[in-house]
């Protein structure tokens, strides 16, 4: 194993630092001022985070723009993040292989990777976690800049806090204290979290995200998920599950559901319930969602029919969302916009139709995120630790 | 109209302030050290907020156990809030009466009163509150202390900081700016709520919410309501509606809601929903909610299978917001109560049953509160308006 020299502590030593700091990441350059108006801090509290950040070169205090050299501290000088003061290690687990990403500290990435997993046993996907990061590592070293962390993304029920991937269907673990392996095996701090919550940290911090206290970002593909951030944080569930959109039960009389319900939004609208339903309804044997998409594309029409059908649960599921959180605005997204022209129409209308009184004016809007967005999501969390990691 | 003294100012000028004055209210008695480790905030900022706040007789500071005078504002000595401090005005408004109450810093009820309504036009339902509020105010004299706010809590689409009632069924109201009518009849500062959200901020400051950051408040009776905290805080919707459990649908196949779509839980399981049903299905003509419930109590099989429905709808409204935002308790109440031997188990069960994962080990709990709680509830966002009004 590549030794690795030990990451260092971020400098910001309290809640109103890390605040400040990411005030900045999300919406810099913002000068002193701006800050303290954003943060609802003091002008003194703001300048007294502010130095050391400087002094340590995470924050960059920016040149006037009539060229001469300013005098710093001056309230009126822009500051922003210097991204490239640290770099980060995101790595989205699916059931069948690993995409990983290097990216600065503003997220922007610097190199991606992908390897296939070939078994899902915690001791083999480890020692693959090990390979791809060692790689990255050496990619690194071309930076010149240490990596601070690494976030891991697996889709299931995720205990961020404690570390642990309490239960994935697609890897098939069970209460696996992730966290403590990869950080063994690499050396470097482990951050581990649901890959939903983990892509809506990203859009918070970085994306559609932006600026909003209460926004949703939906997930559609091989589960439909759907990340929710509260009061400008996201919600994590006091027992550890929250936005489960895929289990909202739209229908008693539905498709029966993995989780032993009926007609919920995955058991209508998930990659699978849609290859199943189009197979039953045209007969033909699609091999999967592909397949089932290309069959719709083509214009059958029993196969349009159930993409609409998939749009309306979407929908209704949006809306429920909405009636209950009233969000500022949700965001699509997910390898189901694959088939986004074929339901489209129908998530629009069901939403429309369902949504109560003003929660209709939430602001629903489509984001294509390309896969390596998922693993930028997981960076997104190792940042989010870095800054965060001596403030509490 | 009689006159009063203009309502005095809340001496904590800075959100940390306010923070650390709800804290005591909803805690205390709390030691400055025990201040500083809930709110976060340092020993110092606790100590400079604390000391006008003891000397504008708010917190009183407690004498040592041993009864010797204590040394003021030792770190050991416990606070709390005086609540003869300041008293305040809370008022439900439905379609039929006014139920107020007098209530003192810390919420509790000192005078209770209602009237009914002769009629829901603005104009009339206004002058109904002025010479109740003048009825309370009578009553205030006895107790030496001012009322500094009065807080109205209306159903339906209200916006809070606009102090708008923009849209109420039972009152029949659109676009009321109820809280600067109501302020210029009064001479007081008016806070307009909507009336499940009023509740919720009583629960969360006084009640079964004190202590948890995510909970939900589930109102039955007329209406199927929702309040929710997440983080911390009230959700109040980006445009104005969020908590609308009652519209989110269920069943497609459900009978016909007001709002337009099928099968929400309120068209299955509001006051007006079981009477149309228990008629329907029983063939008497029942009256009133009371009349049906009769009916079922006298054991009439049809009326409880009506009952059973509306108990699993509830339950699985209950179960999709848990699914969604994973809240350590949800506490049932409303006039419907009264039914819920006839339901308990219906909602229990049916809870259980689309509760997706561990969030099922969410706390639900059923909790009466009498009809003038509502009327608290209106008392308490007075209480928090007063106690925020210079912090933002
Ligand atoms: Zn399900
Ligand atoms: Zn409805």
């Amino acid at each position: 194993m590549r030794s690795t020299s030990p990451p260092e502590a971020f400098p910001a030593h309290t809640p109103a630092a890390s605040q400040i700091f990411t005030t900045v990441l999300s919406h810099g350059p913002l000068t002193r001022s701006e800050i303290a108006g954003r943060t609802r801090l003091s002008a003194a509290a703001v300048t007294k985070a502010v130095r050391p950040l400087i002094e340590a070169g995470y924050l960059l205090e920016d040149v006037a723009e009539d060229g001469r050299q300013p005098a710093l501290g001056r309230p009126a000088n822009p500051v922003r993040v210097d991204g490239g003061r640290a770099l980060f290690i995101g790595i989205k687990m699916t059931g069948d292989e690993l995409i990983a990403v290097l990216t600065d500290l503003c997220c922007r990435i610097r190199v991606a990777r992908h390897v296939s997993l070939t078994s899902r046993a915690p001791r083999s996907v480890l020692a693959s976690t090990a390979a791809l990061v060692q790689e990255l590592l050496t990619e690194a070293d071309g930076f010149g800049v240490r990596v601070q962390g690494i976030g891991i993304a697996v889709s299931g029920d995720v205990d961020r806090s404690a570390g642990v991937v309490r239960y994935s269907p697609f890897l098939e673990w069970r209460d696996v204290p992730l966290a403590e392996l990869a950080g063994m095996t690499t050396g470097l701090p482990v951050t581990v979290d649901n890959d939903v919550r983990a892509l809506t940290v990203a859009e918070q911090w970085f994306g559609a995200g932006v600026g909003l206290s209460d926004f949703a970002l939906v997930t559609v593909g091989a589960g439909i998920g759907c990340g929710l951030v509260v009061h400008g944080q996201v919600v994590a569930g006091a027992h550890g599950v929250a936005g489960e959109i895929g289990h909202v039960a739209i229908d008693p009389a539905g498709p029966l559901c993995d989780c032993g319900n009926r007609g919920c939004v995955e058991a209508i609208a998930s990659d699978s319930a849609i290859v199943a339903q189009v197979r039953e309804v045209t007969g033909v044997r699609v091999a999967d969602a592909a397949a089932a998409l290309d069959l719709a594309h083509d214009g059958d029409p029993g196969a349009r029919e159930v993409y609409a059908r998939a749009g309306e649960a979407i929908g209704r599921g949006i809306a429920t969302v909405a009636n209950l959180l009233g969000p500022e605005r949700v965001i699509i997204s997910g390898e189901g916009l694959a088939a986004y022209d074929l339901f489209a129409e129908q998530i629009r209308d069901a939403f429309g139709a369902a949504a109560f009184g003003s929660a209709a004016m939430c602001d629903v809007q489509t984001r294509p995120l390309p896969f390596e967005e998922w693993a930028r999501g997981a960076a997104a969390t190792a940042i989010q630790s870095f800054i965060t990691s001596e403030a509490h």
